[in-house]
């Protein structure tokens, strides 16, 4: 399935990792695609302008949070849940039941 | 004993813990302070400029994570760690052993 770049899974240092999740906005997409499967761009871009959510979307592939595949005409983010868990144990979960 | 202003301990929220945090020389003194019962400026200084560590010293004690204590000439600062814990549990360990 054709994706963007991605971060290797052991890549991203836990300054890149706290950088990324240090702005409301990307914390909010980080808390919503921990309670789903996948969503896509829509989904997650509320009422917001779609250029600053590209922005977001980037930081959070290269800290190794989020994986985007394209689907047709659809972007599909999923939260590297597992990777994160791996590298950073008990991080994601800290910071998502705050 | 004399103190500078500190946040309420039930005050600061994620994110400016997470801003704190995502600076590697702010969490190089919450490494080092967590190591040791407490630390005076000096001791945290190592050769950089004191001007810009008086800076991050207020970002730590603005989010809560730093309690600094005069002590006749001497700045002494402590880890709120308890208090960190007590508000995001796990969070600073999950950190720390990164």
């Amino acid at each position: 399935m054709p994706s963007f770049d991605h971060s290797a899974p052991d890549a991203p240092d836990l300054m890149t990792v706290l950088r990324a999740l240090a702005d409301p906005i990307r914390l909010e997409v980080v808390q919503t695609l921990s309670r789903v499967e996948y969503a896509n761009c829509a989904a997650l871009l509320g009422d917001r302008p779609k250029s600053s959510m590209s922005h977001h979307f980037q930081v959070l592939r290269e800290a190794g949070l989020v994986r985007t595949e394209i689907q047709g005409v659809q972007h599909l983010n999923f939260l590297r849940r597992a990777e994160i868990d791996a590298r950073f144990p008990g991080l994601l979960a800290a910071i998502l039941q705050s």
